[in-house]
Parts: structure tokens; sequence; C-alpha cells
């Protein structure tokens, strides 16, 4: 039997055969691109017929993007101690650009693999990490400057349309969303995913060492993406909550996840998660380089970072924040704030230039550190150590200064083709939200934006997802690519589970009503499908469509639990008598029947109508 | 003893003597005007000081706008069965303007009156009312118009400016808010209050009838407003729940509530509510007109309308929703909707005009309501009967078509110096609320705008507070003068307790996003006071300031329930060791221990400094 002992995974709880739930109403399918290999996963949604007294028609299924990897797929199997599928593996190796090590090569890698004391909790079948053979550049930045069109990239460009033919042709409707500059196309090519890899405007993170990940974009001429954070800390949680944390966030729908662990066994819980995510993982390399030193940032040194970032690139990690923007002359700049540096990173690096009163190593050493991210197609998340923390430090002098660092920082990684993203602020009042976009696009040349809300009060501790979601959708629709999640619990505490849910669909809805006003082709009809099952009385389709179809249904259901209440023409809010939404359908039904429409019978100016309504018994109210 | 039995107010819940439970840290005070009955309450929130090792200081007391009434007057004694001190009955009476009549005027406030069957729910102590004299104007327009600064609006303008000069001269800061055509002025006179009332840009809502609500105003150039809903249906709720929900409201900073019921005993249940009421009450008079013709639309009349216009001015509302914007050539438009007609009373009205082939009555004797309201000083707040229900339904030709329709209102209204706000959508993405905004303000002079929302996305349902409070932040922005909650329940049923607290909290978060945005003064001494507390670990100070200290509470205490945590420089969010406000705060109070600042270190290039700092014991961390 398997070596792995009991204490990482309770059968109860995550068995041999991991599974994610799937929605009511929703199954998993593929789309098969130009080769079998390339099969884009989608959910399908499916809806019931419009009832008679509506029309009676055949609704078309509303296919949506699906971040819940094969979990969903009741045709796979899958082991947590051995993994998920390696997808991408064949892709990488037939480029013939990479080369299979014998071991990790960096020196706490080696360490950790033959340390007896860990063996317990270590992942069984660790792959043998792969590496650029020397002289080589395996980012797709690269290939995508290069004109090659990667079967990463034509995943993507399935996956970003989505199946929406159908829904849209339905509703034929479609805003001319203000677009700030970017331009989405009605169709998404595989040519537009090389172009905007290539100008730097997108980046798609896959590190060569995670090829269970399905491809995926972070762009702002894409949909709108949400990053869901989770981690150990030095007291809380063991490797299998931290897994089923990961994937609990794919089934809400988070794009990528980072694990932010601080605490112990950090290496480990790593290898657990990646080697079964099949979305992007990201990591703040800083954090675990700290661990290393015990925790006193002055003796922080290059090369244990170095050291820390092979590691992790041979696990498979497919971004890094690095707070390179954090330079010795920046740190005076925060010292008038009313919140100093919030940003973990950053106050590291801060007391760490500090201590030494040097230039900080991650600026000194940034091309080194571009040379490790080609060799693995790690992508550069650019941290904002210097983000405002309350609305009176927003887009202060600290910060803007460390904005144009991270821009002159971005040529320095676009110099060796590595995919490079920016993190943006924090704490941001409403009316200063889009000199932020502004900014950052001018200084980092249009790279994928990626921002932690923003929070536009501080005054609503508990409920941060919130004030954050106001600031999250409209830096979105202004142009940032992805939305790092906030938590009810943020200021206050670790996340639980119930506040993952509520970050993420605060997200979820901040992301699409992005997607909505840049007017992302097909975004709507999922709003069209859903109101119009509202509209049909069709509770079922109507929780189905939505975000968190649960919720709908228990919310619904406290005051109405009757099965029958799901085929009643009103919810417990109005009632029968007041429900608008029946009323207007008697009014269309009346016309209806009498071979008019509303626009006719008005036009016509037929008062004997109004007379033949009455008679005809409009009282419809008293049917129930 | 009290005739009035147990089944309206169970001893248990509402005893004889009823109070709101003050926030910790909280305690009610009044600022006193030109007299001494104008005494104008705010909520002082009191701070702990600095601790020494952030430079012990004091912090002054934050005061907070409050909506509790007396109810949080530890000094005030409250008998629900009695109602509320009669605030502002003499100076309605030194006016001299008004009659106090012998019973009610309407035939249904007669009839409910004298009733035996109503008499174990009726309120008790029904005043007479009051009403203008023949030719007399009472409106608070009318007297703004003439020159006269009332005492409701002395009381406005003390109430509206907050007592925050300590605490806004501490942190001296204030961002320019891009105010997109409204301009607040840095301190609110009565005499400003009295212009904005006369040029129609602003309103404040209390009727004659209902003395014991305290001063407040709607207008783009005061604090954004919120309102709540509350209100039986067919099946649910007693009275007595409906003073808890109005109780429960004003707790969390309902600036108005709406009686929205539709079941039963509409007009006791609406005594009760106003009678114990501190806030404006607004009510839909064409819900209990349909009620009075049992359900039956068609059979609605001009009488029977007017009779329960009188009926409820008489009993106190401050303002009525009159859908007469949905004029019987509207309603072609709305057929090609996704959605159709979603407002209730537009429903009802479209069902009329259809049915009647008649143009709608609420428009046709639009100038006789005016006659109405402006004996008693109720306010029109137009509704929005063709808002939209769908995203696919935004900003279209029924919408404006109504829209422009409310704007000839508008002026009709002021013709007759009837105070008067515009309602709006709705469902609207993104990129189209701004043009609601300036499409209202074009077509209704300025008139205040009163919007649901909007929801930026219908595919949330369950979390309609978040897809609505996006929305209503940017509108609230762009100028929008009061919004109309929305709770998680909306579209799948009646809000219970929970709900209601949930959707409060979010339009607390809206409206307080847009006064920062639009840069009323004070707003953000709130913001700063609260970071500041954050950042020095005054955890009680941070619970104490934040729009629900409960909650807040709750979620760090999830966690860290020991009491000692709450002195703790961390929580477990990061833990101690990557708390980076403590990681800033090592760093200046290094600084400072060695008399230099952060900037002077840095500046000199003393290199020694990095040496010292590390001999003096730099591992800060390790203290704990």
């Amino acid at each position: 039997m398997s070596a792995v002992p009991k204490q990482i995974f309770h059968e109860a709880v995550t068995a041999k055969k991991a599974s994610i739930q799937q929605f009511t109403g929703s199954e998993k399918i593929y789309v098969e691109g130009s080769s079998p290999d390339v099969r884009v996963p989608l959910r399908k949604v499916s809806q019931s017929d419009t009832p008679a007294s509506f029309g009676a028609e055949k609704n078309p299924p509303v296919y949506v993007y699906d971040t819940s990897g094969p979990y969903t797929d009741p045709t796979v199997s899958i082991d947590l101690r051995l993994g998920l599928p390696s997808l991408r593996e064949a892709w990488v190796e037939s480029r013939g650009d990479t080369e299979s090590l014998s071991g990790p090569s960096s020196a706490y890698g080696h360490e950790r693999q033959h340390d007896p004391k860990s063996t317990d909790m270590r992942f069984e079948h660790i792959r043998k990490p792969r590496r650029a053979k020397a002289g080589a550049n395996v980012t797709q930045m690269h290939y995508a400057r290069k004109g090659i069109i990667t079967p990463e990239m034509e995943f993507i460009s399935i996956r970003e349309n989505q199946k929406l033919a159908t829904a849209s042709e339905l509703y034929n409707f479609q805003h001319p969303g203000e677009s700030f500059g970017a331009s989405i196309p009605k169709i998404i090519t595989p040519e537009f995913v090389r172009d905007e890899v290539a100008r730097g405007r997108a980046i798609i993170p896959n590190n060569i060492n995670h090829p269970e990940s399905e491809p995926m974009i972070i762009g702002r001429n894409f949909l709108v993406k949400i990053n869901c954070n989770l981690g150990n800390s030095a007291v809380t949680s063991s490797i299998e909550e931290e897994v089923e944390k990961m994937l609990w966030s794919i089934r809400w729908g988070g794009d990528t996840v980072m694990d932010l662990s601080t605490g112990k066994n950090i290496h480990e819980t790593r290898e657990w998660i990646i080697r079964n995510s099949p979305v992007p993982i990201g990591t703040v390399p800083i954090y675990q380089a700290l661990e290393k030193v015990n925790g006193k940032a002055e003796e922080l040194t290059w090369e244990i970072f170095r050291d820390t970032l092979i590691e992790q690139a041979e696990q498979g990690v497919d971004y890094f924040t690095i707070h390179a923007g954090v330079r010795l002359a920046h740190i005076p700049l925060s010292a008038k704030r009313v919140t100093g540096i919030v940003s973990r990173g950053g106050s590291i690096m801060a007391k760490w230039c500090l201590a030494h009163h040097k230039e900080s190593f991650l600026y000194t050493h940034f091309e080194d550190i571009c040379e490790i991210m080609k060799a693995y197609d790690v992508a550069f998340s650019l941290g904002d150590g210097l983000r405002p923390g309350s609305i009176a430090d927003a887009n202060d002098e600290a910060q803007f200064a460390e904005l144009r660092t991270l821009g002159e920082l971005t040529k320095i990684a676009w110099k060796h083709d590595v995919q490079t993203m920016i993190e943006g602020p924090g704490h941001v009042p409403m009316h200063m939200i889009k000199a932020n976009m502004d900014e950052q696009l001018k200084h980092c040349d249009e790279a994928p934006f990626y921002t932690l809300g923003p929070l536009t009060t501080d005054i609503a501790p508990g409920y941060d997802h919130i004030t954050s979601a106001i600031g999250a959708a409209m830096i979105g629709w202004y142009g940032t690519a992805m939305l790092c999640y906030v938590t009810p619990k943020e200021h206050l505490g670790l996340p639980n589970k119930q506040d993952v849910r509520d970050g993420i669909i605060a997200y979820k809805i901040a992301a699409h009503a992005a997607d909505l006003a840049k007017g992302h082709p097909g975004a709507q009809a999922r709003d069209n499908a859903l109101s119009k099952a509202r509209f049909e009385f069709r509770w079922q389709d109507q929780f189905n469509l939505s975000l968190d179809p649960e919720k709908a249904v228990e919310f619904h259901d406290e005051t109405l639990p009757q099965e029958g209440a799901k085929q009643a023409h009103f919810c417990s809010m109005c009632g029968p008598h007041f429900c608008s939404m029946r009323i207007t359908q008697d009014v269309r039904d009346y016309a209806k029947s009498h071979h008019l429409s509303e626009e006719e019978a008005l036009e016509k100016g037929m008062e004997e109508m109004s007379e033949e309504f009455l008679k005809a018994g409009a009282q419809v109210y008293q049917k129930l």
C-alpha cells in the first residue's frame, strides 16, 4: 500500500479518489483543438424549456469557463497521492529545448529530498525536475516573439472564447463597452494570443515543471481573472488542509492560487499543492527565504534567496512575487505614512535595506533572477511592496516611485523574454483608482496589472471583500487583468472555508462586472440567460446559472422550501399579487391571446380592447 | 394598564422601555444649535491613547452621524405604546400655517379608526392629524424659497458637518475629489441648506404629521444616504416584527425606511412604525390602494388612490413613491425586453393603463397630487416604474422615456413648491452607469437622484447586495443622493434580520466610499482614525470605529479569542513574524531611539548605522 501516512490525508476527508462536487445542472465537456491532445474544458449548464405559458421554446445550454480541472470529470480517477495527469508534458518535451535533471539542483531542494525527518510528509511521486538546456529560453514569451503558436496558446484561445455561439445568437445584444484603450476582438484566435504575449500585454504562467496545469492567460484583452490565497502560518493548518483549500478555491472559480505559507514544512506543502493543482500556483519566495534564516530579515542573502528561487522553480511554481521595486531610496518616502509599509515582502526588504544600508539585493541581482525565470518559464509578479495600506496613503510618492522602478524592471525582464505582470494596490478611494491604472500602463508599457482590491474605504473590517470588490470591479473595467481576492477576514485573521467562498464570489462578481463593462464577447450571454430564466420563473435554471447555485437555492428555500415553489410564478419577496414579472406576463399573454402585440393594441387605439380584456377575466392574480 | 394586547408586543422582546444597544466605545451626545430645542444627535466614538511604543499620544474622539434616535440615549425612556417624543411639534405649530383636525379626513382613515375589529391592534395614542390651513403651503421648499431658514435646516447643517474639527486637524488630509459638478462646501451652513432646498437640489422629507422624526437631508452636496425597506407580505410577519425591523435598520445606519407592506393591517402597521420612528418613512401608496380593490389593478380609481394619499399623509408618511412616469405610450417600449417591467408599482399601472386603454391617472391627476403633498409636506419620490430588471434592458428607450416624463413632472411639482426626488435603476453594467446620472441631472434639473443599486451583473442571486453595492458606490460618487439598499435575498425571498444587516452594511460602505470620492469634508477622518488605530495595534479602537464593530470582534476572536490578543502586535492572518506593520514600526523605533529620522539615516549615508542596528539586537521578531 501507499507509504503516505494517515496524518496527511484522512481517508474520510480526501479519499484515494478525489473529486469536486459538480454544480447542479452542470457537466464538464471538452472542446477539441487542432490536435486531440488540445482538449479544452468548459462547464456546460443545461437549461429546461420555456414553459408553455411563456411561449414554449428550447433554451440552449450556456458554456462557462471552468477552473475545476479534472476533479469534475467523472471519467477521471484522481489519487491525490499520485497527483494529476501531466497534461502539458508532451508539449514541453516535444519542443526539445529542455532537459531532465537527475534531482533538485537547489541545495535546499536536495536536502529536503534526503532528509529522513520529512519522509512521512513527502509527496511520494516527486518528478525529476526539468530545466532549459544551456543557453535555451523556454518562456512562452520567447516562443511568441519567435512567431511560434504553442499548444498552450491554442488551448487558451479556445478557452477564452467559450462556446457561446448559440446563446449569443439568441440574444444578439452587445453593449459597446468603453474600453479604456483595451481592444478585445470578437473572436480570440491563437494568433491573437501569441501576439498579446509577444507584446508583453499578457502572460501565460505555466512553469515547465507544472505540466499538470491547464493553460490560462492573464491580460486585459482577455477575461478578467481572480487569484485566491492559501497557506499555513506559524500556528495553523496541515498539508491536508492546504490541499483542501486549493480544491475549494478552484471549485468556486479561482483562476490561480498563491501559496503564501510561512509556517512549517513549506517545501513539502508546496509539492503536494502543485502536483494536484490544475491552476497556476504563485508564491512569494522571500517568505520561505526568511524562514531559512529563522525570521531575521537582516540575515537574508542573495545566495539563500537564489537557492530558494531554484528550489521553487524546480517544484513547478508558475509565478513569483518579487519585491524588487522596494529600493533603499524609497523607504524614507514611507516615513510619514499613516500605515507605513503594509506588504509583508516590502517590509522585510525595507528592514534588510536599512539594516545593511545597501540597495536591495532583489534589485541589484534582477538580471540574475531573470536567468533563473527563463530556464523554467516562471513569470514575474513584480510586487508592490510600498502599496498604500490606508486611504490616507493612496497614490503617494512612495507608491508611485516604486511603480516607476517596476516599469524599469519590466523592460529588463522583457529583454530576457521573461513574462511579467505588475502588482498593484491596496487601499485607494474611488476617485484615485483610475490614476493607478493609467500610471501603470504608462510606466510598465501595458504589462498586465494584478491588483489587491483596491479597498475603497478603511472603515469596514469584517466586510473588506465588499469594500474591495467595489474597487476591483472598477479597476478591472479600467484594464486590470487579474484581481487578488480579499476575504471578509482581511485585517482580522486567517480566513476559513466560508470566508474563502465569500471572497471568491465577491471577486467573481467584480471580474464579471468588469468583463461586461469592457464588452468582452459573450460575457453577457450568461446574464441574459439567467434573466430570461428569472422572468419565465424557471427557478432551477436561475439557480444553476448563478455564481453560487447552492447559496441561491438555500436562500430561496428558507422561506419557500416546498418543491412546488420552484415552479411558482412568484417568490416570498413580493408574493403572488405583487410579482411584477408575473403581471408583465399577464399583460403580454392577454395581447397574445388576442393576436395582438402590445404595441399594436396601443397604436390602433382600440378602446374596445380594454373591455374585452376585462370581460376575458383580467383578474389573473386570483388564479392561484 | 395598557389596552394594547400581548399579541402585538411580547414583553420579552420589546419591553415597555425600548432601547437600541449602543456600540462599544460609543456614546450619544448632542450639539446644541442657536436655541435649546435644536439638539443635534451625534455618536461619539472615544479612543484610547497611543501606546508608548508608538509614541504615546492622545487620540481624539471621532464623531459620526447617528440614525438611532433617542433609542440610544440612556436618559430617555421610550414606551413603544406611547411612541417617541415630538421633537418637531413646536416648530410646526409656531409657524402658524397649520391646523389640527378633529380626526382623519380620509374615508379609509376614518373607517379604520372606528372599526371595532382593529381595536386590538390599533396604536393607542393616535395623534389628531394636522394639515395646512386653506391656501397655505407648508413644505420646507416653500419656506426655503421665501428665504426662511427653518429649525429643521439649522438642525441639518449641524448634523451634516458632524463635530470633526479635532480629528480633521489631526490628519489635515483632504483628497481633492472629482466632483462631477457637485460642490460641497467645507462647512455646511444653515443658509447653504436653505439654498439647496430652494433650488430643488435637496429635499428634507419631514411630514408635519411625523414630528417624531429628526430632520435629515437628501441631496448630492450632502452625505450620501441609504434607505432600508421593510414591510409584511401576504404570508409573513406581525406588527411587532415590522417595528423591530425598523429599530434594527436604524441601529445599523439606515437613514430612511420604506414601509412596503402589502399584507394585512397595512394601516395599523404603518401607524406603529411612524409613531416610533426617528427617521423619515416612505411608502408606495399604490400598494395599499391595490389591496383596497382586492388586488385587481383594473379596478383602481383616482378616488381610491386620492383617499389613500390623504390617509397616509395624515398618519405622517414623509415621502411617497408615485409611478406617474409610466405613461400609456411607454408601455409598448417594454415589449421587447428580456425582463419586461420589474417595478411592482410600474407593472400595476401598466396593467391599469392597458385594461382601460387610458393615460395613467397618476399622470393626469399629478397637480391634484401636488395639492395634497403641499398640505402636509410629503415629498415626491417619483418612481421609475420602467427601470431595467436585467443588464440586457439597461438604459433602453423605455427607461429613458420615463425619465424624461419624470423631468416634466419635477417642474410641475416645483411649481407647487413640493419637494421632489427621482428614483433610478435597477440593473446597469458599470460602463452605462454614468449615463444614468447625467441624463437624470439634465432632464430633472438636478433634483436628487435615489437609486436602487444599480446591480452591475445579473449572475449572482444570493449576493446582490454586492453586485449592487458596486454600482451604488459608483453612482453615489457620480452624484446620487440616496441609495436604496439591496439585501442578499433580493430576487429570492423576503430578507430576515441577518440579511437586513448585510444589506445595510454593504450600502453604508457604498455611501461612505462615495463620500470619500466626492471629497465630503470630514468623511476621511474616520478612515484615518481607524487606520491609525490599526497601525498602532489598538484593536479595540479599530473595532469601535468600524461600521460593524460586532462583526469585527467576532472575526478577530474566531482565531485569537484570548483577551491578550487584543493588545498583541499581530493577528492570526500573518502571525508575529510576518506582520508588516510591526516590522515597519520596528524600523521606525530603531531610527527614533538613535535620534534619527529614517530619512536622515539614509541621506547621511552612514553605513555604520546598519552595524549599530545589528549590534543593538535587530532580531525584534524574537521578543515574543
